[in-house]
């Protein structure tokens, strides 16, 4: 049985913790993304906790329907480890100690002089016909094993063992046995935009544009549109940056990057290139924007420093607003935001200073509702406010905030839009 | 159909971003964990992508064995959202537009001045016999039905709408319907040791002390360990308070909280009750600290504001480092971070200053290993300087740097240490 293009794979991840809410799986996005490469479909996933007819079932389930059964986990020394048991019971393979594999477990312990429990010897069974996948950093082998031209794949929980598995032992098996065409991605990023809109904006195209498929995913606050062509991979991109030249008319004001990067990135980035230096003197922010921008490889090159004028009389003090114009306007206004980016601008010497202030909440000054931001730019000796008005939690206020500050910088200095040409035609760096 | 004690839940998440391996699910275990509380047991997840069939085919089979069905995602306005109209056709139950779910979402985007795409709508359509969640934080309501005695509920895939929703819309509707025997749960706070020394440490005491579990948790880079014993309130809260006065004397001086709570937050409260203000000069951590403390509600009583200097020119304009210190000892010094604790306290009239200097990657200075951090705090005219390594990349350095500095700044006003006394008895304030 060849499947000339697409083979389905299903997962099953087992462990009770899963079930109890003690754990966050990052096994099995790493895994998923790691097929889509090889251009395995993944159409179902179950988690079961460790109990031997639940895992039998899902395993009989996920045989019925899918080419290729991956189970995580469940490879432990102890009596609640059922996978190799459940497995081989079900495939109907019996079970044996393989010598080999207590002479290697031995060997684990005693390089690290520690005692084995003799509970361990359990990680040195396995059924007849299968092929052991080294495990680099722990004692649980992996196992492959083939079950009417399906492979059955058994890989250990632990988040570190269970990657470099992945990595070293089973894609290297999957890509020889599975010739399938890879499929290509790339990632347009947008920010301004709601999620609704740009579906109505978009909605000829959600469809495909021909070959290429059209996903949106909000990430942080942005919006990530990400286009994917199963195709040959120079056809494929072909394919692709015609699809963005066709889709970017439809994304303006809104476009911001034609590959994956986030507005902090775009911004160290694009100032660096234009040899530009930023300053922020930030109150309801409270450094997030300097933050998220230090975060950035190279922010050294553009990012000067910041005041975080929280108090009142920080903002005197660090960013010269007069105490008239904090008694007559109030610390949320806009005379307070002017007064703020002059003052970062002139203290700073950088070319562009951001000033941000504003109520996150959860208490209001009387005066405006929560959610109320007014935002200073002063850009080579002109000064612009902007008022702005975010909904939700404290957390979620401030982060909209300093993204919108961001973005307003680079819009400010003319470096916001991207257009289709500007991106790497070749697609993705990653 | 009364069941008495333990009601099975399963659960499906619905999504293709979930089987791309583009997200991590952070929605179930947050789900799990608070079944758990009620007593609900969960034996299966199922995850399927956006596709109709295979959803329902998962909805066929969850009603097939267990006594409530709880569906995640898949709510959204666009096509390929396909929860609502699965649910009816696989119960039988017509769907309608509920003029009153319209009126809501005109109002939302009313209130917020932005247009309702017209797709929008699909969010106002409901089974017939279904209960509306209310949805706090965004435009897609939950749902409540009731089939052969067994509800099936469908909440929002975005984290921040999921987790309202089942806090405030689901856990009272399920504690009303399943009369179990809570879980009573209590956290104590670790900053600054291992998790394998802290397995050391309560290896006499993972099996649980009397009727109370006892696991831990790595959160952000602090340690949560949360006691748990399933009894009447009362009993319950008694015997994790006595298992707290057991456990206590291991956990020193890495104890800082005997309730839920985590370094920012201690620090603000900490510092409000004793009215003492606070402010930090940082290099490497760009604004991080600040920020941390900004996010908490009430942090204004506490933060008087920060300066970021990122560039050498700030550490001698924003808080008077010498340029000698700079020349002679580098920006990444002891000198140069005993001088920036030294103008930020100046500056500020706080009475604790904090300051932060290192390499947080990816290059080095060519002086010292990439992850050095110089941390200075200046408390009632005293200046300390602390030299620490840090490991792991760029992110990882600074929010390690961040936290001890809060961690530091606690230690130094003699605020850090909880004693289980501290807390208050009756359990979590939550």
């Amino acid at each position: 049985m060849n499947r000339p293009s697409a083979p389905v794979a299903e997962l099953i991840c087992v462990g009770t913790e899963h079930l109890l809410g003690e754990v966050v799986d990052t096994n099995s996005p790493y895994l998923c993304g790691r097929l889509k490469e090889l251009g395995i479909c993944v159409y179902r996933k179950q988690v079961c906790g460790d109990h031997a007819g639940r895992l039998r079932e899902a395993l009989t389930l996920a045989l019925s329907r899918a080419d290729l059964v991956i189970l995580i986990g469940g490879l432990g020394p102890t009596e609640d480890d059922l996978s190799r048991e459940c497995v081989a019971e079900t495939l109907g393979l019996p079970l044996w100690e393989d010598p080999e594999l207590v002479a290697r477990l031995r060997e684990y312990f005693a390089s690290r002089a520690r005692r084995m429990a003799s509970c361990n010897l359990r990680q040195a069974r396995r059924p007849q016909g299968s092929v052991v996948l080294e495990n680099a950093c722990g004692t649980a082998p992996g196992l492959w094993i083939e079950w009417e031209n399906k492979p059955v794949v058994l890989l250990p929980g632990p988040p570190k063992e269970f990657c470099m598995m992945v990595d070293r032992e089973l894609m290297p098996r999957l890509s020889a046995r599975y010739q399938s065409v890879p499929i290509v991605t790339r990632s347009l990023r947008l920010y301004g935009i709601g999620e609704s809109e740009l579906a109505e904006r978009l909605s000829a195209f959600w469809d495909g544009i021909g070959e290429v498929t059209v996903a949106d995913y909000i990430k942080d606050g942005e919006i990530e549109l990400r286009l994917a062509c199963r195709m040959e991979e120079t056809q494929a991109k072909k394919k692709i940056s015609d699809a963005i030249r066709l889709l970017a008319p439809h994304l303006r004001p809104y476009l911001y990057a034609t590959q994956n990067t986030d507005l902090a990135h775009a911004l160290i980035e694009r100032f660096a290139a234009r040899g530009l230096r930023f300053s922020s003197a930030e109150s309801c922010t409270g450094g997030a924007i300097a933050s998220l921008l230090a975060a950035v490889p190279g922010a050294s090159e553009v990012l000067w420093g910041a005041c975080v004028t929280y108090d009142n009389e920080a903002k005197t003090s660090l960013v010269c607003v007069s105490e008239e114009t904090l008694r007559t306007h109030g610390a949320v206004s806009d005379q307070t935001a002017r007064e703020m980016a002059r003052g970062m601008a002139e203290r700073s010497k950088s070319d562009l200073a951001l000033s941000v202030t504003g109520l996150a909440g959860p208490g209001d000054d009387g005066v405006h509702p929560v959610g109320t931001v007014f935002f200073g730019v002063s850009f080579r000796g002109e000064i612009r406010v902007f008022e702005r008005h975010f909904s939700g939690d404290r957390a979620r206020i401030r982060r909209d905030a300093a993204l919108y500050g961001i973005a307003l910088s680079l819009q400010t200095a003319g470096l916001f839009e991207a257009l289709p040409e500007d991106g790497d035609p070749a697609g993705d760096p990653e």
